[in-house]
């Protein structure tokens, strides 16, 4: 045997194991490593450093909510910004450094942790503030989102906002050399299959070529339909991005989110080039409500960018084989997300597309499951 | 947020979580890709190849069980050496592709898959002969052999063999460049910290410097005390081995290999060199019983080796700093290992060591937790 350390994978039943889910996923945000990673990302602070400190009028004097603290910093900024009090949820033991940091920054009057799920927690009184950094990889991976509709419905005061307040899903076409690179990986691998199969036969006279289409799936899955964190450079773009999902963070219920279809069309903008792949991302905008908006607009994008990439990238679902394309061809394309069977952390992208010639002419319609792990 | 997929890691309390089990370890071997990492260590497949064929005469009209098939493949062999019938339990959806393999091989016969854990599965009939490839990293990660000593003591008639029969632990004293990198690497982790410590307070107001011990024992934990695999060169040796366990497989109770502990003594053989770890491998032997032996014994050692190394290497557990030892000085040492709270599946290992100088010079013991994750 001798199999690497907890990989984590699917479950027996659809329902979710809450001590599974533990493992599988909050496990990783117990770890200081991942936690400085997050910290690190310039892009993401600034957003929320900037999205408390320029709408002070938001903190000052009120209760806030943050929901998943990790290490607390969330917390930490809504009492400098003048928090009357914070309670900060938090699931897994970074609760004891969240604790320490927020005694070391002073504000432990302020802010106060408490261990748990967020629907497992009670809170003295509601909030007038939620604020969460919550968005995975194509926003909705990890499904934390639920929590903070939970959390909202149960403890957000009806005059209350929402940090962010706003979220968008957008997809693009791109060119780019991964597909070909996971496309040779591909083929390496087959054609070790295919050696091992011989192999195996003339040395221990087992025949296990019957494995080799269960073989090629389970590669195919994993090189050429399994989404690939990226962050690609703007010029890789070879159309416009459309919106795919547009989330009001103070109205959406998980209804809304469990599963998200789309069509949209993507017009080429880029002479004689290649679709290789589309890409996936999101923004994320700090607004305030309509009642009570902020006075700063803050936004956070993961969009590709030259300077101002993120950890969350892009998601990269792949082209095989990529598609000639020109300025002026359309690309029609029908998008449907889903939570894993497996996994509800995880998600299923079902991508259509039919390419429209700029000659009025249409090619075959392709569909591909991807996998969002 | 934006956490990688399931990730495995600690579950809350000690005991044993099925589900969270599942997640955890057994997904890994539902995947072709691991089995045929499996069946491509040739040293595996050789020694299970001729255990079973130059000793036929266990096999011959005999009713077998392989505990966790996997692809299948020992079942297999079993069916082609001549048994009446062979139950081949796999606890995973691999069960599926064993069935798959058994067909193809003309074997459907004599061989029936049951897919279920071990301690769920009922047999019709005891068994003459318990096949099974249970053994993890240094032998006992994985805590698979607890599985076939509970099929042994429900399944196996009294006349009955055990394939393999016998199991060794073996620790080595080494010299390796492993620790100086993984102390760099260490080293690089904690100024990576500082920086980021600095550049946070700066930029974003928040001192996170009371959570540097905590990060420091997590990246120590990481870098310098979980066990490396490594496949060592035999020169690397510095010291004969000793066997710290032995186990008869026909005998040995799940007490027995909980917690294994051993004193023992490893003399150096090489002059002026550096003590810069310690390795552990196993080996199992395959022997039939006294009543009942093999006729060609054969052995599977994951010891290091030029030509026959294994897809379980050694683990290495780093001693820092190196110790400089010469020919004739002695290593007395001290191991305990037992199973981690956190996982079942995943060992403690303590290990305390004192050098006794060829000049009778005692310097003062040493002792490290380590983890084999």
């Amino acid at each position: 045997m001798a199999a690497p350390a907890g990989n984590g994978g699917p479950v027996a039943n659809g329902s979710v194991d809450k001590n599974v889910d533990f493992a599988n996923y909050f496990c990783t945000y117990a770890y200081l490593y991942h936690q400085k990673e997050m910290l690190s990302d310039r892009v993401r602070m600034d957003a929320y450093y900037n999205a408390v400190f320029k709408n002070k009028h938001h903190f000052v004097g009120k209760v806030v909510l943050d929901v998943g603290t990790g290490s607390g910093i969330l917390a930490v900024w809504s009492a400098q910004a003048g928090a009357r009090k914070v309670y900060a949820v938090e699931a897994t033991k970074m609760a004891d450094h969240a604790r320490a940091l927020i005694h070391a920054n002073s504000v432990e009057d302020v802010v106060q942790v408490i261990e748990g799920s967020m629907e497992d927690v009670d809170l003295p009184e509601k909030v007038d503030v939620i604020i969460s950094e919550w968005m995975g990889y194509f926003l909705l991976r990890e499904s934390m989102f639920d929590s903070v509709i939970w959390a909202r419905d149960r403890w957000l005061k009806p005059s209350g906002v929402m940090y962010p307040s706003h979220a968008r899903m957008w997809v693009a076409p791109v060119r780019s050399g991964l597909g070909d690179q996971k496309m040779n990986d591909f083929e390496t691998s087959m054609s070790d299959w295919y050696s091992f199969v011989n192999d195996t036969e003339a040395n221990y006279g087992v025949n296990m070529n019957v494995l080799t289409k269960a073989y090629r799936e389970e590669h195919e899955k994993y090189y050429l339909k399994t989404s690939l964190w990226n962050n690609l450079h703007p010029s890789q773009l070879i159309g416009h991005p459309a919106i795919v999902k547009e989330i009001d963070c103070l109205a959406a219920t998980v209804d809304d989110i469990r599963d998200v279809s789309a069509k949209f069309m993507l017009p080429i903008n880029m002479e004689r080039t290649r679709l290789s792949a589309f890409a996936g991302w999101f923004d994320v905008r700090f607004r305030g409500s309509i009642q009570n908006p902020v006075e700063q607009e803050v936004e956070l994008t993961t969009a590709p960018s030259i300077d101002n990439s993120t950890h969350w990238g892009q998601q990269v679902f792949l082209v095989h084989p990529p598609l000639r394309v020109d300025e002026r061809d359309k690309l029609m394309v029908a998008l449907s997300m889903s939570r894993s069977k497996e996994n509800h952390r995880l998600m299923d992208v079902n991508l259509t597309y039919e390419l429209q010639l700029s000659s009025g002419k249409c090619l075959k319609p392709v569909a591909t499951k991807y996998y969002i792990e």
